[in-house]
């Protein structure tokens, strides 16, 4: 084949690729594009950073356990002392696709996420005053924030920003349902192809579609019955007030559902067989045979995506004036 | 310079090194000679593995945390369901090189010592059993153990195997102290010269040294003067039953030291100052100088030596036979 003719059928390739895109309801992952690198990498340390906790125990990684798919695969997340977590972990994958942040949106972004657990007395139990002394008295961290933010001091908005910054980067791009998006169509088989056209036939894809696969509404849980549960969480209405938005909760994406076990915000369901049954049931009005449900969760197996990929970070030693943690007062 | 000239110019540099290091009492770590890469990396996800406890919240890395300088940074540790453990962590950096493992010594090697935490009530209280089936529901880890280990099971004899190869790993090579050792006269401030003199002239060095610099033996804690704490751990008695072995504990490795407050067994001590003060005054009965202090925590600060330096792991997820951790039983 001459150089001609192969670029002409790579531009046919391309334009057929992006016409496939374009009309399904499910876009791939692009890349992250990471703006600042030292902002990342500060990002990074602070995500790690037990210290940032009142016991010195905790940090956002405990929750969000980047080995694990971003989450800590449990129903409902252990706090400061043990406490018992009022909603399941929601993974922080894909995070930055949210149109908001925590399960009612009380969040509007990942800046404004990254302060609420440091500060909440159920989880990391500090307050951001503390959590900003830490990183103070650690001159290796004054180093970066000043090379970050240009400023000789640490402020709260500061570490909010550099941890959102490192969250924005943990995209999970190249996933095969991704690679069969962009035209490799020996990417999925048979019974996942299958799967996804019953996803959208059955309109799973109202709600899950777009990039991440969801979280961009707010949705009622339990549309066609309602769904029984122990947790007493009852959704936006806490943030909005209005009766309209009670069991309203946010999409959760489905990228790296695989691993993001256990289901639903209260975490109650442990397998994708029992989560794709009881949402069509509940939200689609649907009870798929046991064949869909099969084909369903083969689909969306084919949702994980490449995984966090960088080196663990190594954090700066506290000094003799940093505050000690308390774990057990 | 001639090749020839430059050679022989080497041979004596190298020569002169081996003088210098030979007649120390401490020598530079060697690299990490990693025998089995494949057992070394089923061994760094079993270290990160969450699901090997009870919980599935606590992890070798928990308390270990590589990120660190291989430890917590607490007093003493934070078990199942927050309880607090007797004892103040040791780092896992260099921990090969111990005699014996645990502070009493009651593990030969770093084998014995993996399989203890996860079957301690106080600490990661799940089963050795129950372990064992966590890894087995899942094919990815049945995959590695047949790779590492040929075998189609998975026994806790090679759960504990792996995670030992991967400490063994966790070596701390080309600190200051070690390129000073090694030849390099620049490496070392005058400052820190003058600490490494007087650790050694003082006695210090009687106890902390080889590779190490500590770990070698057990010493009684509490030479010159009784050592008042809180601590209801006695040492090595625990495990020999002789009344002469009260309060002798492994001496702690000294690598690293500048990372692995606070200090001592019980964890009572937060700065290197103190430390220093406390030994000087208890094991060599000598009251030091404010000056001769910040000389020896200056030689110190010299061991720290280079960190982990790897990817975090990313863990194969669960299966619906695997068995669910039980946070709040």
């Amino acid at each position: 084949m001459k150089l001609g003719t192969l670029t002409a059928a790579l531009i046919v390739i391309s334009i057929s690729a992006s016409w496939a895109v374009a009309s399904e309801p499910i876009q791939p992952i692009p890349a992250a594009s990471v703006k600042n690198k030292a902002m990342v990498e500060l990002g990074k340390k602070l995500f790690f950073d037990t210290r940032l906790s009142k016991s010195g125990f905790i940090s956002c990684n405990s929750c969000h356990n980047l080995s694990l798919g971003g989450t800590d695969n449990l129903q409902t997340s252990i706090g400061d002392h043990w406490q018992q977590g009022p909603i399941n972990a929601p993974t922080v994958l894909n995070s930055s696709m949210n149109i908001k942040q925590f399960w009612d949106g009380r969040a509007k972004d990942l800046k404004e996420q990254a302060g609420g657990p440091i500060a909440n007395p159920g989880e990391m139990a500090f307050t951001h005053e503390l959590a900003v002394e830490v990183l103070r008295s650690i001159p290796q961290y004054r180093a970066e924030f000043k090379q970050v933010f240009g400023s000789d001091d640490v402020k709260i908005g500061m570490v909010t920003d550099a941890i959102a910054a490192f969250e924005e980067t943990l995209v999970t791009p190249d996933s095969r349902f991704d690679k069969w998006l962009k035209g490799d169509k020996k990417a999925l088989s048979n019974t996942e192809l299958a799967g996804y056209k019953l996803f959208k036939e059955a309109g799973c894809v109202a709600c899950h579609n777009g990039t991440a696969v969801g979280g961009g509404s707010f949705q009622k849980m339990g549309l066609h019955a309602d769904y029984k549960t122990a947790s007493k969480a009852q959704g936006r209405i806490a943030v909005t007030k209005q009766e309209s938005d009670r069991m309203n909760f946010k999409v959760p994406v489905l990228r790296n559902v695989e691993l993001t076990y256990p289901y639903f915000h209260d975490g109650a369901v442990w397998t994708l067989e029992e989560a794709v049954e009881t949402m069509g049931r509940l939200q689609v009005g649907r009870n798929f045979s046991k064949d869909e449900i099969g084909n369903i969760v083969a689909f969306l197996k084919t949702l994980t995506g490449k995984q966090p990929d960088f080196k663990l970070p190594i954090l700066p030693p506290s000094t003799d004036k940093t505050p000690r943690p308390k774990p057990f007062q």
